[in-house]
């Protein structure tokens, strides 16, 4: 998939400018033209009451992957916004991370549809699937 | 919609026993039988890039709202599991409050089919509506 | 809502002018401006294998009713594409007629926010709501 | 994934048991343990205005696509039914077929979790990504 020069710093830049994902400790761990992976680690803060990750922070991770993957295939001055998602839970999140894996399926000129799944990690390195998701991102263009 | 004895207590131990939920400074503003007020004051750990509270906090309170709202018509010893969730953003997130209101549709046996609105709230209390979702909420059974 | 002169005729002309509209028997029940309303009479040949009203037909209603919503309040020249849209389906599918009746929760500029309810109505005319869905409706712009 | 003898005997009985799917003229053309593919022939009976595929029949092959791949891993009592699910179209209908094409992701003992992804095909055979579908399949354990 094209990006335009600078994707990386953009995307970089646009996740350091949220105060959620610092507050919840989040790492970008890669982006690459159409695709984004986000980590976050294991921590009391972030859990429902059986201990496991919140499936808040899970829908997190999976719309936020979804959004800076859409960012990274965006032209310099234009920037992503979340239209929606949609996400299935499908295994306990339980592990040392979270870690969402975002893909661009289909670039287009005013939407990017994306597809993220969401794994956990345990401290072996295993990664189970813990969620699957579908978002809509608009291109915001500068008028 | 028909509660059993104690739901509300059931629901208010169960939200006071989430991490994310204490992280974020949610408040549990309600809850009636198959209904469930969530509400978050504006703070800058929670926002995106632009200052307006993350997606992933609105997505976190319509699904949280909705489970809670599952939970309040559930038998006293079943507990509630997000299977998926659903969200339109309708409108930026900026103002005091974010709060998200649930209502249960559909109060299956083993599925809860839920409906949250999310809305903003500023300083003078009018509210705008920021997104609206669906979810699905199934019925944990102990064996 | 605010709609554009003869809203309705472009309404009921892109109704009719879909084969599969005719080919399910699909009637346009009423047209305002951000709300439509769509019937369909039950058929053997709609059914799944019990003999309800097949999941698809009541997804296509759904759908169907939120983009003509949505082209209710377009301007003249514009026209509706669904973007993607996400169903619940709450009750089993049986009676006489299944009728959606959608609504505009947020027209932007581009992209039209609906949400739809599906029912199902028997011979004594009682309706029962059998699906509820949110849609995302774009606004294709001739260029 | 793991399949209970004559399960492609049942999801072929299932299928042909759904009076819409002959009406649209659709051909179950394959069905494995967890995976499922079925076709649908271009005809002007399933357009909408623009002569393309009909975002309904869309939407009606990755559901039911989803809900057969389900069925192939229940046990032999057991039968598949919708909960919801969720569509992306990302690329115009438009083609002499329309295939969907679904996996199982997730199978657990209540729900089993899909994707489903369908496909324009053309006169010389090549497939262009239509839509993404996420859908949520319940079993139905007989009492």
């Amino acid at each position: 998939m094209k990006a335009f020069e600078g994707y990386e710093e953009r995307v970089r830049k646009g996740f350091h400018g949220q105060g959620f994902m610092g507050y919840i400790n989040a790492e970008l761990i890669s982006v690459e033209p159409g695709a984004c992976v986000i980590r976050v680690p294991y921590n009391e803060n972030l859990t429902q009451q059986n201990g496991f990750f919140h499936g808040g922070i899970t829908g997190t991770l999976a719309d936020n992957s979804a959004g800076f993957a859409a960012y990274s295939v965006m032209k310099p001055e234009e920037t992503p916004l979340t239209v929606e998602f949609k996400i299935n839970l499908v295994n306990k999140a339980v592990g040392a991370f979270l870690q969402a894996e975002a893909n661009v399926l289909k670039a287009g000129r005013l939407l990017k549809i994306c597809e993220s799944k969401v794994y956990t990690i345990n401290e072996a390195g295993e990664k189970t699937l813990c969620a699957v998701a579908l978002a809509t991102i608009s291109t915001m263009i500068p008028r």
